[in-house]
């Protein structure tokens, strides 16, 4: 069904050049009204047509679609874009991506790109004749056949319409580093009400005339929701321009559509003011090649014409072009009565088809001339098949940034510190594929080294002294108070084929949870598109996590972004919990390497103990879980009297202090320590790729042994995950209860019961005759929680036979326990 | 510890006065000055000190916490403009809320509550003394004790500093319907950043200035984040004014503290600043008294000051007032040597707290005299414990509404219609405590009845002709395209005290994920505040779900809200899945009569049949789950064979489907089909309120019989809310699976398994003795599903016997079928 789309041979197709140097012909105009008008007809074909497509014969019910779909308002307007650009592109060689932001307008994506001929391309049984026409009519929001939205299935397509709100986040995202691109970007009345819209304007304050490419949005008003006018489209002139100009923005505005004027003034109109727009493009591109890369008024476009353009202008006497009844199927009734499909047929007619397509459903050739050739076709653009143009990442080898770790629990580290080291790294290596984006957060979650290589990019005014020192007009890392902006514009980054990684607070990251669900949608789909060449994973680091309140408070923690994301397919989901330094850094390289994933991994910021070696490191993170021998008490070949289960690196250090009490406590416990790194492990491997077999499971958590397991997030999730396993009700889990308030980080952790003595409570509680014989450790135990609760609230601090325990085997290296920390007081920032 | 607020005697406190016409006077002036210093040597004291809070002695490093946490950078600030209202309130007698956007400076807002005395009438033992200042002082941000935020504690919040973003939303829903309240609401530029904020601005096209409050924003431009500078403040003045402007504001820019002006003539411009937007305001209320309730241009002031104003300069030479270093603790290391101690102390005593406090710790009395009285302080605003305000809905009876159901399966209905039916008299009888807030969704969910009484409110430009017909300047209904507005504009109407609902398309509803969370905390925090009073709960209304894909694809369903909500206190969370309309009509009565909840229903809004008389349905909902006997095939007193599940309008469907089937095709088999309405009943009532008691829990659903079960969302949810039932590992759920494409309703289910046939082919498998005999049924089964879905690809419609299938009982009363529907063709609007 699909081909496979060759890598291009050359990317640099563009550069920004003016128009050559004469007027717009009368046949040129001419020639973009037909494109408009062919793109409109196969447009309303989609959303009506089932059979007939060229109208050989008058049309009769039966080549109506049944359930009429899809959404006509925007698709008119997205038409008319495209076809002018489809000129200009071809004057100018302009490499262009066309971002459909009203990406409900899919039939209008559609249409043009089979009238590029990329849709014939790409799908090899859609021809260019009658026969292809009917499957492209017939196929459209039809069961087994294609999404009424923009969707990764449409050539051309880097943002799926779905929910709204994107599309300037992922257009800004796809311009980074892409010096050569244009990204034309379509901005719907309705998205630009939502939230993430309105702030990512405010993007242009990221980007480097010089070094990145160009967005030019085209604020498309036209006026209308699904049941209500626009914001945009009802506030006065005055306060419209104010808002794109205090947005940073030169407005251009275009109206047309609300009288008799003819198409031909319309299209010369337009098409003027596009290589107005375009000339002053070039004029920015010049003087940022010239020296000057200080943020220019950037021009953008108001599209003020009538929704559902061209369709009738009223239907039963009410109105429907220019009002929200043209939003979705203007004429839901065609089917109903001979009249109203009389006028599904007067309208299909109003195109002209026979002046568009050949009596063989061929496109003229003059009117196809009209589009750029090969790569210049927007639908054809490899930007917008990022996998095509990826190039691997250099990577340093993280084994040299191995933090020493003589014996298990010596050293202390702030993990994510450790990581930032490696990252520097990185950034130094691939100085123009790879960024990192956070929300204000990069040096507080402590990657702080990548700034000894790179700056923070920052193109809006600075201030004398030393508060700019980390600014710059280009860097790596991309910093803006919108998790949403973040989370766009490395949508946006991979992709096109490029690298990054996303760092966030834990608490902050549900913000973005319904980003996340479309991207992960959208590998899902493209994993089955065989023309969609892999695309860099996405990969989030959590740091400042729900254990370590601190400043971040009950009122928004939350651990649950896992579940989420483990509801999505596993095929496409990968979730970490490195417990020290060196696990995260070979679980990182691992999530640098990959593609089509999302990786989710959290690790602390906080100074802790490190326990594995490199090498046990590595060894570790390849199988995904294991037994750390050195931790517990097992006798070998005996069956061991209970299994102490972590994930995360606060769960691990509790189960490795119970351990310790245990072993001084009761000291014939054989006691078995088993550390889960990647989460899906849990899983069998017929429900995940990274799932573990039942024996080799079995094998490491027994079948019959209490098995109490200490985990990061919500308890609940260890419980589904191991649900079909033999052992599954011997486990019990400890983790996230949703509770706390202001606390200290030991406090924290028995608000939830997950401390070390609670730990010992439960393994004397669920190992059969230690209650009995272990009583007064029981008692001494609950008497040790009262006692840590009583000195914090003296304090303000943890009991220190708390918070300064170590390992046993670490407390002779006491010497090299020294805290390497930046910013050892205090707790997160925020 | 804490004390109840008795409630308001006059809730009518303010009118919309000038000014008494006299000139400010130099002693005023310096009283404010002197509640500034105060407010921020208390706020300094809460950040550093534990100890010597009136510093008696001179500062040691025992009296400086060992923790610090909290945020200076903003609270000066916030102290500045709280001094300022005080002085305005007391004068114009302005009944007024602060939102404190920037909501992490806490110190500056619980300061000023101690000012106020507010704070110690509510925590007695906070007295207004030395020993109370002492435990003012240690509390904060301590083990115990209250967080770094702005929080449900502090007295005079509705807005929980945690989360950016939503300041302005939440002051314009406290403002609805609030005519006579001021919403003053600081706006920090780092939340100014987040997408939600940036598109709240445009809450004004919502407002009425005549039957609506006022909300003055305060642009708190102190220019820096975390470790950035912020984006407004580092925009021209010209683009930051036209943003203003564009966002239909009149904007009043007030600048001070970076020059050597004195604080006399700082404080003497702001004052008249202040006047002067107060006055444009009254002027504003007049005109719409007048009758001109057309939007105006709202005054808006930007404040730019020192981030951290009036820390030290300069620490360790570098620059810490006017940085982002001021944002949380300027001087961390002020433990660390005497040095530093001595910048901390000299800091303290620049507010000279000798000429504030008296020798017991007491504020002076003429400062004191620059507060208003009793509600008119600001901490003390009855609109911010909104419970106290709080009246009962008048709810019309929902019988009333019932649909007739001769027989089960009789009659088809879209279940949202008729209970937007109801809530048309819920509008009606409840005039100015009641709005339905939603993303342009009301009409496309089926509530469009309630436009027979009330209108859209639209504050912005009308158009002739009949698209507006449903606008007006006043309306009970509030659309705009973002969820995050809806939310936030519901919670802070909620919060005030009234009453209302969120309808939503299931598929968007996880754009908010994150403000849920926020909410549902605050909810189970203030559940343990006495003096805070119920509000009305948060109900949801998801419809448009998952089980009808038909325009919204699936590239943003997801039914995993149920899972998010679900993770939090069951306390404060309620999900209902009703299978027609009667139920739906029960439920939403029971929810908008509940308080301090969040209640999720989901319910579709397609033509679909109706199982429960009026009464039947009150006691179903009433059990919250049951068994549906006429569904059954069971025999009185022996044990069914299999039990078949349902919970949500389409699972329920295909189990009364393939009940059907099973009773035709295997008339021995005793099958109980068992409907869940409430699905916290299926927990243990040790685990949630709602929960069933494991007898009543194994007398419906058995202990030993296969239970089939078909759920609306992710099958997880359904194992772990039964996780601790005896039955448990004899349940077998279909659910969700993250599947499909443009498709059918019949062929959506087919792909998740959760189809009539698939669930047949179940029972067959499951309980034993049937695979041998009902071969040839089972592969019948399959047959079919092959069948419907190659139906689906010819015809792209449903397989008419599925799509008409009725229950038989209901098959007589076929003439009563006739789909009671505005819009049967087509499917969800987006």
């Amino acid at each position: 069904m699909a081909t496979v789309q060759t890598p291009p041979s050359d990317t640099t197709t563009s550069g920004w050049h003016s128009r050559p140097d004469s007027e717009l012909d009368p046949a040129t105009l001419e020639r973009i009204d037909k494109w408009w008008r062919a793109a409109n007809y196969l447009s309303v074909g989609q959303i009506y047509l089932i059979a007939n497509p060229l109208l050989r014969t008058p049309l009769t019910r039966d080549d109506v679609k049944p359930r009429l779909l899809g959404h006509w308002g925007t698709t008119p307007g997205l038409n008319f874009l495209y076809a002018h650009m489809n000129r200009a592109i071809a004057e100018r060689s302009l490499s262009t991506v066309y971002i459909t932001g009203p990406g409900h307008g899919g039939p209008g994506l559609v249409a043009n790109s089979y009238l590029e001929g990329t849709y014939s391309d790409t799908y090899t049984h859609i021809t260019q004749d009658e026969e292809g026409l009917q499957r492209l009519f017939k196929q459209f929001s039809f069961p087994g056949g294609i999404p009424s939205h923009v969707a990764p299935e449409t050539p051309g397509s880097i943002h799926e319409g779905g929910e709204l709100g994107y599309a300037l986040s992922h257009a800004y995202g796809a311009a980074f580093d892409n010096p050569d691109l244009l990204l034309f970007t379509v901005v719907g009345d309705g998205e630009a009400e939502t939230g993430p819209l309105a702030t990512s304007w405010h993007s242009n304050k990221f980007l480097n005339p010089a070094t990145d490419g160009v967005v030019l949005p085209v604020l498309h008003l036209n006026g209308y929701k699904i049941a209500n006018p626009t914001v945009l489209a009802r506030i006065s002139d005055d306060e419209l321009h104010s808002l794109m100009k205090g947005y940073g923005h030169k407005p251009h505005e275009f109206v047309a559509g609300f009288d008799d004027e003819d198409f031909a003034s319309i299209h010369g109109r337009f098409a003027a003011l596009l290589d107005e727009v375009l000339d002053e493009i070039v004029a920015i591109k010049e003087r940022a090649a010239a020296g000057d890369e200080t943020r220019p008024e950037w021009p953008m476009i108001i599209f003020r014409t009538p929704k559902g353009w061209t369709c009738p202008a009223y239907i039963d006497g009410k109105k429907a072009q220019d009002s929200w009844r043209a939003h979705q199927v203007p004429l839901a009734s065609a089917r109903d009565t001979p009249e109203h499909l009389q006028v599904l047929a007067d309208w299909l007619q109003s195109y002209k088809a026979e002046e568009l397509f050949d009596e063989n459903g061929v496109l003229d050739e003059d009117i196809a001339a009209l589009a750029p050739a090969g790569e210049l076709r927007m639908s054809a653009n490899p930007h917008a098949n990022g996998g095509l143009l990826t190039k691997d990442l250099r990577l340093p080898d993280f084994r040299d940034f191995a933090v020493p770790v003589p014996v298990p629990g010596s050293g202390i580290h702030e993990n994510t510190k450790v990581l930032g080291e490696w990252l520097r790294e990185v950034v130094r290596l691939n100085p123009d594929n790879f960024r990192i984006f956070g929300p204000d957060e990069t040096a507080s979650n402590r990657l702080q080294n990548v700034f000894e290589v790179t700056k923070k990019v920052w193109n809006a005014d600075y201030h004398e002294g030393d508060t700019d020192d980390l600014l710059a007009l280009r860097g790596r890392v991309v910093e803006m108070l919108s998790e949403h902006q973040c989370q766009g514009w490395l949508e946006g980054y991979l992709l096109t084929g490029r690298h990054g990684l996303f760092s966030c607070y834990e608490a902050f990251i549900h913000i973005i949870d319904a980003m996340f669900n479309q991207h992960a949608k959208w590998l899902k789909v493209t994993s089955d598109i065989p023309w969609r060449r892999p695309i860099p994973s996405l990969n989030y680091l959590l740091s400042s996590h729900v254990w370590r309140q601190d400043h971040n408070g009950f009122s928004h923690q939350d651990p649950g972004f896992i579940d989420h994301v483990v509801n999505k397919k596993p095929e496409v989901v990968r979730v970490y919990l490195p417990a020290d330094a060196n696990t995260l850094l070979s679980t990182y390289d691992h999530c640098l390497r990959s593609r089509d994933y999302v990786n989710v991994v959290v690790a602390g910021k906080q100074p802790a103990p490190q326990f594995l070696t490199m090498d046990q490191a590595i060894a570790h993170c390849t199988r995904g879980l294991g037994i750390w021998e050195w931790a517990g008490s097992e006798v070998d070949g005996e069956r061991p009297d209970v299994v102490l289960g972590c994930a995360g690196d606060v769960p691990t250090l509790e189960v490795l202090a119970a351990a310790d009490l245990l072993r001084k406590n009761i000291p014939d416990l054989k006691i078995r320590v088993v550390n889960v790194v990647d989460l899906m492990r849990l899983m069998d491997d017929t429900e995940h790729p990274h799932g573990l077999n039942h024996r080799d499971f079995d094998a490491v958590f027994g079948t019959d042994v209490p098995v109490i397991f200490a985990y990061h997030g919500y308890p609940w999730l260890i419980h589904r995950l191991t649900y079909r396993r033999t052992t599954h009700a011997n486990i019990h889990v400890r983790g996230y209860k949703e509770e706390g308030t202001t606390t200290t980080p030991f406090d924290m952790v028995m608000l939830n019961d997950l401390d070390r003595f609670k730990l010992v409570i439960d393994v004397i509680d669920r190992v059969p005759g230690l209650a009995d014989r272990h009583a007064a450790l029981r008692q001494r135990m609950e008497d040790k929680r009262i006692e840590a609760r009583a000195y914090t609230r003296t304090h303000g601090e943890d009991l220190p036979e708390v918070s300064q325990w170590v390992w046993p085997d670490a407390q002779d290296q006491s010497d090299s326990s020294a805290v390497d920390a930046t910013v050892a007081t205090g707790g997160d920032n925020e």
